[in-house]
This record gives structure tokens, sequence and C-alpha cells, in this order.
């Protein structure tokens, strides 16, 4: 079977341009959320598809428990769509702990061919960007993307034991226990992808990993600041600019940074981080984090209001802050990268 | 400007097929490798672009040796090509280290779009095929494939701290200090990339993480019978195969597996982490590993040696082993991934 490869855009590069416009677009046919139960007693609690009781998810460990959350929304994806697994063509995924292990241990049972991911918790629009790429350029019928993060193996792999009960700065964030999911495929979905601007990594030389918010906010400027000088955009062409984490601190930031270089975007700004909790009753300070953050509030909250119609066009732009515990102890700043995701109803 | 994307062929799915012919073939128009002293003194020794007399590359610590490897790689790999950096549309990169810490500070300074990606030592392989769809696809004009691997911070970050002097087992393998950058585009280059076979992750329930060829060769195993069966090809159409880092142990793992597929492939088959070390005078034991060493390997060996018509057509096969010092402790298996590559002279 010969299959011709999509059509799609790319504008002059010499301009910086580093967008895609599918001209084909690629739709989004299906999308799952699982989440831990202080997510789900958090204001989207009603919208996700499943809500485990306990964090550990049945699992010894949190990596575990991890791996089991991405196995199955990986499952309740698939079954949405209607999809036996071998139809699905190739497996985008990745989650922020060290080389992947709650991906490698949740993906090896779905036996996909699989690409691994790490963008830290913008991995959601690196896999989501990537999965599109593949459908658009005609190299998959079906693609999957799916990330996750988890509280426990986060605050592990990158802060202290949670048994220390150390206390937390009002700038840091909570990591959301979550995954997310998605199939992709050239039609017959509700949400549709039309464009994306892959990242760069943007070091503004912030060290604090009590503030993440600072971290990425810079590298959200310049991916949102890109789209719309390639897309020919103003923020008002967008019913929402949503990032993925940058929570209370790093909106101030963003929406500042912008209005430096033109764009005022606070009418139109929605962050994951923000939404996903209860500031006041949940004790998460700053918001939600963790690359499980923005993929479940894509799949519980932002699709679904782009399949009412309520949003006719979104940019989704889910943010990473790249440090590892090694690095942040050998005093290496906290480098940033976003990228964007352009939604449409269709 | 609109662009059209190129024809591929995708066989069909229910086959278990999971490959990728590009009709309109990836060509890599430039490769760079950098090593450090011991790969210097091995026997491909005379034909890496560059070799440092100090492993630390200058920096004051193993991490930042790693990134400035990256660096200079992709420099070298982009002047080869005669390029300005701002022409090399997007950047898929990796390496070894927890959160891809090498990567984030190595290609911070390219200030190029990047898709950050963990594959464990298959990681070349799975940079290389997903450089190649973007270019296939249409995406991108050039696109840039870059992984490293340092010997001092994989042992830190996998074993145990140098300084201990521990006792290595006779099938542990040795990592590559070494980074391998190539630049991928539509026309212009002397070997092209016909094809793909995508891996899948395979655990056999291998649990020993100083055996790292026994973990591998299962996965290496699959996505050589996948590609031989997609491509309806017996081992005598490939001039050579060759797999990342099984070194001696997994490549006689890999053999029987094959054998018992009904595949022999025992004269074709080749291993880049047996060819960078002369095991009777390096103390390498089972040979060299990392994502450096295969994509180093490729870069010295194979592609001149594709470029000269000494070989026509090569499968080249990245394996890498997913652990983490985290899944291990936890008792957890080390589960292969092995991503194939279709090299042909052109």
């Amino acid at each position: 079977m010969v299959k011709k490869g999509r059509m799609h855009m790319a504008v002059d590069q010499r301009k910086g341009d580093q967008s895609l416009a599918f001209l084909d677009p690629v739709h989004i046919i299906s999308s799952a959320s699982i989440v831990g139960p202080k997510e789900g007693e958090g204001p989207l609690g009603d919208f996700f598809d499943l809500i485990s009781q306990d964090a550990g998810f049945g699992e010894k460990n949190w990596e575990k428990a991890e791996s089991t959350l991405q196995k199955e929304a990986l499952t309740v994806a698939a079954g949405k769509a209607k999809l036996s697994p071998w139809q699905i063509r190739y497996l985008f995924g990745g989650d922020l702990l060290a080389q992947l292990s709650a991906t490698s241990f949740g993906a090896e049972e779905s036996n996909l061919p699989f690409f691994g991911l790490y963008g830290a918790c913008s991995t959601c629009g690196e896999s989501l960007t990537l999965a599109a790429m593949a459908v658009a350029g005609g190299f998959a019928d079906y693609a999957a993307a799916i990330t996750s993060s988890h509280f426990g193996s986060a605050e592990k792999e990158f802060r202290f034991p949670l048994a220390y009960g150390n206390q937390r700065p009002l700038s840091a964030t909570w990591t959301v226990t979550g995954s997310g999911a998605f199939i992709l495929a050239s039609q017959g979905g509700y949400v549709k992808i039309t464009g994306v601007t892959p990242g760069k990594i943007v070091d503004m030389g912030v060290k604090d990993n009590m503030n993440m918010g600072a971290c990425m906010a810079p590298a959200a400027c310049d991916t949102i600041y890109q789209n719309l000088m390639d897309f020919n955009r103003q923020p008002e062409d967008y019913d929402r600019i949503i990032t993925g984490d940058l929570g209370y601190v790093g909106q101030e930031i963003l929406i500042q940074l912008l209005k430096e270089k033109g764009f005022d975007i606070s009418s139109q700004h929605m962050d994951c981080g923000i939404e996903i909790y209860d500031r006041e009753n949940q004790d998460t300070h700053a918001g939600g984090s963790g690359c499980g953050c923005s993929a479940v509030v894509l799949a519980a909250m932002i699709l679904p209001k782009l399949r009412k119609e309520i949003w006719k066009r979104v940019l989704f732009v889910p943010t990473g802050a790249l440090l590892s515990k090694v690095s942040f102890n050998e005093g290496q700043t906290i480098p940033g990268i976003a990228h964007g995701v352009v939604l449409e109803h269709c």
C-alpha cells in the first residue's frame, strides 16, 4: 500500500520560523484522563475519566503506580476510539523520571513501536507534536501520545523524601498524579491539530528548583511569540492561550514578558496548573505541575470545550523545566522549553 | 511556501508491520564524531573527527564534559555540511543521563527547536528515525540528530562512583565517551536512509545490570526479524547488520535467537560495541556501550564504508537497555528496545 504524504506549510526559516501548519489537519479522535485522589477532589474532579481513591494504584511503589496510570490511560483512550491495539502504529510517550522508567514499564505491555520522549513537563506537547507529524506525514493511520507524572515519584526524583515533611515555599508547585492519553488520526475526530510550534531551550539563568514557574515562563514566552509571528496572529485569534504548569508565579512573568514583546495575552491566558487545584483549600501553593498536569487538563477540560465549540481555537503550550538532581546540585541553571500545539474545533 | 509531503510506503499493519520505506529517501549529508582518549586509542582511532586528550573536555564535571562533546559534534557536522545553524530546522537529541541533562545543556546554545529523546543506547536510532521522518514528511529541509554518552557520567548515573574502583564482571560493557551528530536532508548526501523499523519494548525478564547485552539481544532480534519480514529481505540482502552495543555476550544470544526464528545473520552481523575497543588490550570486557557508541561508529566507520561503496546496504540497529537506578533497585527487569535504520550507498 502506497500512501501519499500530506501537505503542510513551512514559512521562511530565515525569519526565525519554526512552526508547521498542517494543511490537512490531524484529528484527535479520542482521549483519556486518569488521576489520583487529590486531583479528583479539585475543581476538575467531575471531568476526569477515572479517579483512583488510592494514589498507589494498587502497586507497591510510586513508580509502578505511575506505569499503571499510563497503561490504563492508553487502554481507555484506545477503547473510546474503538481501536484494537495493533491499529495504533506508533506510540510517543514520556514522563519525568530518570530514564523514563514509568513510561518504559507502562508502554511495555502495549507491544507498540515506541518513541521515548523527554521534555520535562512539556512532554505532552512534544508527544502530540511528533504524533501529529507522524500522521500528517502519512507515516501512521493512528498514532498515540501519552504522558504521566506522579506526586510521589516526582518528589523522590527531584526533591526530598516525602517522609521528611519538608516545608514548601509558596512559589513551589504540586506535581499532578495523572496520565493523559490521546489517539491521533487523519480524520474522524472532534478536535483538530492545525499547527505546531516546536520550542527552543530558553535559559534565563534561573536556578531555583522551588520556582519552576520562573524557570519556564521565558520559554513559554518564546514559543507563544513565535507562534503568533509564524501564523501572523494576534492573541485574540485564540479563544485561550493555555500554558502547562507555570502556576501563579509563572503566569505573571509570562504576561509581563509578552507585553514587553508587544502582545497582551492577559485576556486569553489560562494555565493548566492553576485550573487543576483549588488554591485556597488544597494547599498546592503556586499550582499543579508535571507532564501529567497539562495532559489531564487537555483531556478533561480543553478538548471537551473545543468539541462543544465553547472555544473555536486554542493555543496549547505545555511548559517544561529542564533540570536533574545532578545538574541542580552541580549549580547549573534550570532552562525551560515549551511546545505549542494549535487546537481547533472541527 | 507550500511544500509537498514525500511519499512513503507502509505495509499492512495487520501482519505486524512496523517499518516505513521512504520512496524518496532521506540523505545523510554530513556527520561528525568526537571521542575521548580511550576511544582514540582503540582500533577506530584514525577515523574520528576529533579525539580529546582530556576525558573532561576542559570542564569541571563529567556532565558538562558530555554537553561540550555534543556542542562540538553538532558544530562540526553543521560546518561540514556548510550550513548556518538557522538552516537546521529541528534538532533531535538525547543521552543516557536522568532528564537528558547532557543534551539539555549541550543543545541550549544551538538555539534550535528541540525534541528531547530517550531510548537508552538506542537513542541514535530513534533520533535518526524521527529526523528522517521530519525530512521525508517535508517538515524540514534540514534536520539534525545527535546523541552522546560519557564513561564518567554514565557510571555515576547507573553504577558506582569511579573512585570505588569496583570490579566489573566480564559481561559488563564500557560506556563510550563520545558524541555523534548527523545532518539529514532530502538530497545532497552520499548515504541515504531508505527505511526505518521503529522498535518495540521487549522484556525477557533479565535483571542483571552488568549484562546489558543479554537485556538488549531479544529487542535487537525482534527489530531485525521485523525489518526482514516488512521489507521481504534475507540477511544477505544486507552487507552488514550492525547492532549498537550488544557486545560479545549479546552477539551470541542475538545470533542464536534469530536462528530460532529462521534467519542466520552470523555472516552479516557486526556490533559497534565490539568494533570500538581492542578487547585484549583495553580491558573493556564485553565491549563498548552507550548512545555515543553506535553514533561515533556510524560516523567514523559505517558511513565512510557506505560512501566508498565497500558496502551497498546496511541495517543499523542501535540497541537500548531501559533501566534506571530506581527501577533496578526496586527489583524491576531491564527491558530492551532497538530501532532499525536502513542505510544505502547513493
